[in-house]
């Protein structure tokens, strides 16, 4: 169960009023991006499914009631409503991992205002952080090239649960796994990882540090190969398979990463280990990646941590979740810079020779002969659906960045059509 | 109870690996940030006590050994050696709310090298996201000359969870409040909320909902006034007060701001209305509080959410947890751009006339006759003094930007001395 109390205050204020005035008519919110930023050119929908179990499930039990009766700001009446609380509205949602730009809807939420007002906060907060790490962690993915690309990323994420969702996140937009073991049980994500300098320095020397491992993990271990010496922890690992011990993979976390990746190649090549494979981790971004990529560096694994797992160039977007009609009038909030448009929309994606071409976001029931990106998700309350697993959510990534022009997968900047009908 | 499995594969995979060759004798490890990068002058400590407790219960349920056995990595001895783990170690740490600098360890851990080493990940994640939201946090307090500051921020935090011990991070630093309602419940924060502009939209017009909302909650409300027009909704304030309604303050998200406040103010103040106050959200950071402040333009509260929560110009820290002492043994990683220090550490601080001059770290047992930072809060896998309140930790911030030089205070980058003995 979803604790009722991941929420803002303002939520249960504005709830308490709407029950004081009886305003309970259907709304229809709008969960969207007002603007991709200076960074991305699309996104990737994402948090879908945890989202929809959070929101069934969210309640408020009799804990959480007895703290707000502690605030002196409630009714006993509208107390004794939360108590009854449970989302009975639908849903209507872009699938997880459908590429998506500004101005869509991600998710709509229509029923009771007070239903659909209550899991704002719950919602975007969801959406936002999933949606936020997938579009980031699918410009690695791109510019890998096909290479494995690792998340690394729970310590340096912002909360254990935001490490955790992070995984998933990118996971769906096309990770090969994960160093974070709850999400390997969670979501059954394939978990990666060998050991930190710590190991390495624990031993009196790297020789001893490499063949204490190779023992322990003789089934064709990583070994970090930059505590000390690059170069010369390569020359080791060429003597120690020379011995038969058994190696897959050096990782390299520091240094100059290309030149000693070259080196360290040309090391293991010139002894015939053509098959030990090169990891390179140690604060790795996406230009990295594709800067290293084109300039031919060979890597062959990626494993990035920090910057992906905080989306540190953009870390938030822009989205909001706004109310768009209530009791069949359209609501447009008019403030200077934030306009939202009103009534349920759909999503309707153009295609060119078989290439993306331009979306159009239309009124709901309207032109839609073209492919529709909005599907109900949830209606009265019961999830219409089975959950996706996260390898076809996966795959819808796969499909869409197929179909998407060349300059949208660049790492530069570039706007694809969106026309508000 | 912290589940086991938050944490990195490879924590257990060394585990496995000292295990085999009877790596467990006595370990020092260190917890600090190098370098605190382009926009921080200092940091506060934050997040020790959810840390403690994190480490204090972390072990593996028969579920996490049996995702673990499934992963056909490890021992069954190894298994049964974590089925019975529990931290053992002791931990010395800089009190939360102590103002450090880069190169100073936070937190240091000893005991035995694997129970040691098993809890990197998790102390890594808890420090650096709190410390890096309340060090964020205490920008926008020491902008703000002492005017409240709220965090609105849950909606964008990284995380349900990132959101919770966000607003504990904040709360530290010095705002008043947020309007997290599970952060309120948790940890006893003042909350802080009025309503949305949807609560606004669903009503025919701006009076009738003002109306209304001063209905449920008569008791001096805030009204959000920038949905359509905000001058124009100044002036419908001021009608409803002279009626003998009560407003307590006014709240405008968006727009120009400082024009916004000025005129508004000057409106209230037309009308003897100069106990409504001003409250200002949408997209504030400290950069504008302290424009706005410097500027005089006249407002009273300002709620921050995205950038704040999130960190957004600075969203990590360098931090790491790395071993500076095996077995009586120094350890040192000589990688480029990566150097540790080594043993056990005490931070000293110096003052001139009550001012801070310069911080000394030093080799633990030497030369502590200066104020000394670090102190021992955990022996044998015990808590040797129970948990400070939030309030009493909010005093240490207090006292120690009391001390502060007035070029750390300032947004402007400024270095503060930190001798490595």
């Amino acid at each position: 169960m979803t604790g009722g109390l991941y929420t803002d205050l303002y939520e249960l204020t504005m709830l308490q009023s709407y029950l004081d005035h009886g305003k309970d008519k259907n709304a229809v919110f709008s969960l969207y991006v007002r603007d991709l930023g200076p960074e991305r050119n699309f996104l990737v929908a994402c948090g879908l499914e945890t989202m929809i179990d959070a929101v069934l499930s969210y309640s408020f039990s009799r804990k959480d009631i007895a703290y707000l009766r502690s605030l002196n700001r409630f009714s006993e009446k509208f107390l004794g409503a939360l108590e009854n609380y449970r989302f009975s509205g639908d849903i209507y949602a872009v699938p997880e991992g459908r590429v998506l730009f500004g101005d869509e809807p991600i998710v709509q939420v229509e029923g009771s205002l007070p239903v659909c007002q209550v899991v704002e906060t719950l919602i975007l907060n969801i959406i936002h952080h999933q949606t936020l790490i997938a579009s980031k962690a699918v410009r690695c993915v791109t510019a890998s090239g096909g290479r494995p690309v690792i998340d690394f990323g729970l310590r340096r994420a912002h909360s254990l649960e935001s490490g955790l969702f992070g995984a998933r996140a990118t996971y769906i937009a096309g990770f090969a796994g994960t160093s974070n073991l709850q999400a390997g049980a969670a979501f059954r994500i394939p978990v990666y990882g060998t050991m930190a300098h710590s190991y390495i320095l624990s031993f009196p020397d790297e020789e001893e540090a490499f063949r204490a491992y190779i023992h322990s993990f003789p089934d064709k271990p990583v070994l970090l190969i930059d505590t000390y010496d690059t170069i010369a922890a390569a020359h080791l690992v060429v003597r120690l398979v020379r011995e038969g011990l058994a190696v897959a993979a050096v990782r390299i976390d520091s240094g100059d990463i290309p030149a000693l990746v070259r080196e360290v190649r040309a090391i293991l090549d010139s002894e015939n280990l053509s098959e030990i494979r090169i990891l390179v981790s140690g604060g790795v971004f996406e230009h990295d990646i594709d800067q290293w990529i084109s300039g031919g560096v060979p890597i062959d694994t990626f494993a990035v941590g920090t910057c992906i797992i905080t989306a540190s160039d953009q870390p938030y977007l822009e989205m909001a979740y706004k109310l768009v009609e209530y009791d069949g009038e359209p609501k447009v909030k008019f403030s200077p810079g934030k306009v939202t448009f009103p009534y349920m929309r759909q999503i309707v994606r153009r295609y060119r020779d078989g290439v993306m071409d331009h979306d159009e976001v239309v009124r709901w029931g309207t032109g839609t002969d073209g492919e529709c990106l909005v599907e109900p998700v949830v209606r009265d309350g019961q999830l219409i659906r089975s959950h996706p697993t996260l390898e076809e959510i996966h795959e819808r990534v796969v499909c869409d960045l197929a179909r998407m022009p060349r300059y949208l997968k660049s790492l530069s900047k570039g706007d694809y059509p969106v026309l508000l009908g």
